[in-house]
């Protein structure tokens, strides 16, 4: 059987002499899917590099409205298919198919498109700031070239790298996507980019603006986000992977995104654990056991004072823990795990719950939960922020307010850092000293609230400082933000009137856009006070 | 006599073992400056670095009406001392004191502290952002540690790291500022840091808001930019010094903002010259020779047809060139002309003027013209784009319009972009044919204006696509959003009203703060509809 074809600038087409294949594994029966995927060489990676570049160039031609109704129709395209996609990624990636590909995660990344979609038709993305005594003017524009996008195991469909958040931003700021499947979901991504290439052809957009490649080298991995035909990449996964491409990238001032590891500390104060001990403990399971643990935003370390209630709260959370283990996405998750677990004990950490690979078919491992004293946190505060990517977390028993405020400031940068308390203001003193310490180290803060469930919204801050992300200033998820990633900023110095583009000539272009005209935002036209 | 006292945590001191002195030297006289200045130790500027994260822990509580009236008080320090500044300037530099420092850069430096108060005092830099249906509210905060700037030879003042673009954005985004000092300019930078001082000291700020070294070793610079307690770098100055640091910084996660070298390209199509030749060849001088060609965006790269026009173009523009030399910032500028002259004719360009060092009292070097052939550059494009920091442009002759856009194709990331055309529109269907080749290179592109004076503007954007700088998102100059540079992206999930910051409560603390609610900039309450 011939391996999958690849879609490059505008035709699937057999991968040209493959460095290799792979197939798909089902971790469900553990056994390989049917189809067998290329790995690309360099030079087909760079064809499609090519075909980008000249992609980008034709896209800046092409109206807003056009790219919106592209988005629109790769939504439509993926809803007519749902079914057959969710049951594809349910074999991939053991997910079910309701309701988590179905009835969430699909919705999810055709909302996201949707939106995504209205963003590059309203265009306020694009912050276009007028100065009219000195007639300049300046926008986020897009880029000189396709953005990279290399997608994560853990959401097959929602942050695709054809479907997902970085691609839809991608696009929706005007730039063409080149994605690098996830080699965990390469037939779910094909499916995923067969709507969205059918979606490029029936609102006639350069045929280039999408094309997709199942596996690359890793040395042809470092090549892409490096080469001088690249505009940026968004990249989501492990952290060891995240770093060695912005090593690359950094070195050639190609611009890259990364979303890469937190463990997404929660406290929880005293005066919640007297009040509501039980509630907290379901909380905190339902948030470590979505996905099988496999989520960004997993609370992988809960701090708590030492006490009687934080001693009942772990007795609780333990129960909770001593459920069946589920599916995981890959055998690749029981070694990391089991790793993570390892480093975790090697630096104090104690077993509480769990602990070990599961035998029996399935790629599982145990729920684990495992306790520190501060002292011990204080002791190895990196080790013991190693993320395992799965249902394990760490409770660590601080000694005092004081320890408390210790291990914050000892917090790496992390996605989301949740602060759960007394509800009529019991802890309030210790919020106040805790929280300003992990507000500097999150890029989302939670009240009483646990960090699972990333809305997709204006507000929304999917980021957070290193190494959780590679910058603090953008977010990965939430429009029309997170296209800043993807756009440069454009100054026009005394461009004649007719010359400038649509966003920043006197007349609004659309009548509704928000522009920033002589430090005041509004949707008026220039000189219609 | 003992070296100049440093700043630190609020104490001008001795440098406590310093590895080395150093004097400044007066580039007219080229005698050395009696005053002598430290090279701080590691430890010295470790702890400049700790201090400064104090200070940035203490400066989240202060209101910005307080950094505001900081921002002011030091801009009227800086009046208060002009003449002593201004004289001391002229000395370390050579540039005049009329009208240069004391009537356009110093007016230029206060005015953007003030406008820097300003845009501390109405927020709306922080993009402040609600969804109040999902009760998410982000918005840009300062960094988690001071902001080290290093200020380049070329602007003692308005683009000095204690008092220029880079620190008045970090201080009014609220981040403290750690001042590298140029070393051609280390006494004007003392003045300019008292005057600073003096403002946080008048207004209550903490002491370490502002600090000040001379200099450090190369490693101990490195280090800075890498160092876990920095926030954030601010770097202008030459390539080779912005890419060491920024390899440094890269690979510690830790942002870093460059401005770096730039030819910007200047395009004079046929109908212009045919126009008005003169006039084009006055401003091209002009241009060239302002700050004696020591500004970051000189035209150092001008492309025209070959015609019998343009050949009277180069005869004029030599005519002009033909001039004076005037004194540059030190000797090693002298230097790095006469390498950059000698890259550019091993590579094929051809004196036209000048090329040769002049061997008079006061480091200057020829104004010198150069010539090549569009073939000639487009055989060598990387070297044919060498910065000459001084007067010296390099003109074009390309044989078509396909070779002009050719040679457009070939123009690194620049900060700047011009293309001069016929007023009545001879030149549109070239225009329309170069300016997208051009705007995809530059962070600004002008019409039928030379590139230097750059604008306080808000929609100014002093920044470009790499080398030119580090990231085309971002500007240094131009308020507010130079700040962004230095401001990390803070959301809040369900956090219970009383503790949100006031930028995201319910009631605009100001009652003027621009903020972005349920996707309309307003300047209203939340539900005050």
């Amino acid at each position: 059987m011939a391996p999958e074809p690849i879609l490059i600038d505008g035709h699937w087409r057999a991968a040209d002499d493959p460095v290799d294949t792979f197939t798909a594994v089902n971790p469900t029966t553990e056994t390989p899917l049917p189809a067998e995927y290329p790995v690309s060489n360099w030079a087909e990676a760079e064809a499609a590099l090519k075909a980008g570049a000249e992609a980008a160039e034709d896209l800046r031609t092409v109206e807003p409205e056009a790219i919106a109704a592209f988005l629109e129709a790769f939504a439509d395209n993926l809803e007519a298919q749902a079914d057959e996609i969710c049951r594809l990624a349910q074999r991939e990636t053991a997910l079910p198919v309701e309701p988590r590909l179905r009835s969430v995660e699909l919705p999810r990344t055709t909302d996201q498109l949707r939106q995504a979609a209205e963003a590059a038709r309203e265009r306020a993305w694009c912050q276009a700031t007028i100065d009219t005594a000195r007639n300049i003017r300046s926008m986020y524009a897009p880029l000189d070239g396709p953005v990279v996008v290399f997608g994560p195991n853990n959401f097959p469909l929602a942050f695709n790298s054809v479907s997902g958040g970085d691609a839809a931003a991608a696009l929706a700021a005007g730039n063409p996507v080149l994605a690098k499947a996830n080699t965990g979901h390469p037939g779910t991504t094909r499916l995923l980019t067969e709507a969205a290439f059918g979606a490029v052809q029936s609102t006639g957009l350069p045929p280039a603006t999408v094309q997709m490649l199942y596996r690359t080298t890793h040395d042809a991995g470092l090549k892409l986000v490096s080469h001088p035909l690249v505009g940026a990449t968004g990249f989501t996964g492990s952290r060891s992977a995240g770093l060695r491409l912005k090593a690359a990238a950094d070195q050639a001032g190609k611009p890259i995104y990364l979303e890469m590891s937190a463990v997404n500390p929660v406290f929880v104060l005293p005066g919640a654990l007297a009040e509501r001990l039980e509630q907290v403990a379901d909380e905190l399971f339902a948030s470590c056991s979505l996905g099988t643990g496999q989520f960004c935003t997993k609370p992988g370390l809960v701090i708590v004072l030492a006490s009687e209630h934080s001693r009942a709260f772990l007795a609780a959370v333990a129960a909770r823990f001593r459920s069946p283990a589920g599916i995981l996405l890959g055998e690749g998750g029981v070694r990391t795990i089991a790793q993570a677990v390892r480093r975790l004990r090697e630096h104090g950490a104690e077993l509480v719950v769990g602990g070990d690979e599961v035998d029996e078919l399935g790629y599982r491992y145990e729920n684990t939960l495992l306790r520190a004293s501060g002292a011990q946190f204080l002791a190895h505060p990196q080790a013991l922020q190693t993320e395992a990517f799965g249902v394990v977390s760490l409770v660590v028993f601080a000694a005092d307010a004081a320890q408390m405020a210790a291990i914050a400031r000892c917090l790496e940068g992390n996605l989301t850092g949740s602060v759960y308390t007394h509800t009529a203001g019991d802890d309030d003193a210790l919020y106040d000293r805790i929280a300003p310490l992990v507000r500097q180290r999150v890029g989302r803060l939670l009240n009483d609230k646990m960090p699972t469930g990333v809305a997709v919204s204006p507000a929304m801050n999917h980021g957070g400082p290193y190494p959780a992300t590679g910058h603090s200033g953008f977010t990965a998820v939430g429009l029309p933000a997170s296209m800043l990633r993807f756009g440069a900023l454009h100054c026009y110095d005394q461009v004649r009137h007719p010359r400038l583009p649509p966003e920043l000539q006197d007349r609004n272009p659309t009548g509704r856009m928000w522009r920033y005209i002589d430090g005041a935002w509004t949707q008026r036209d220039v000189g219609d006070g």
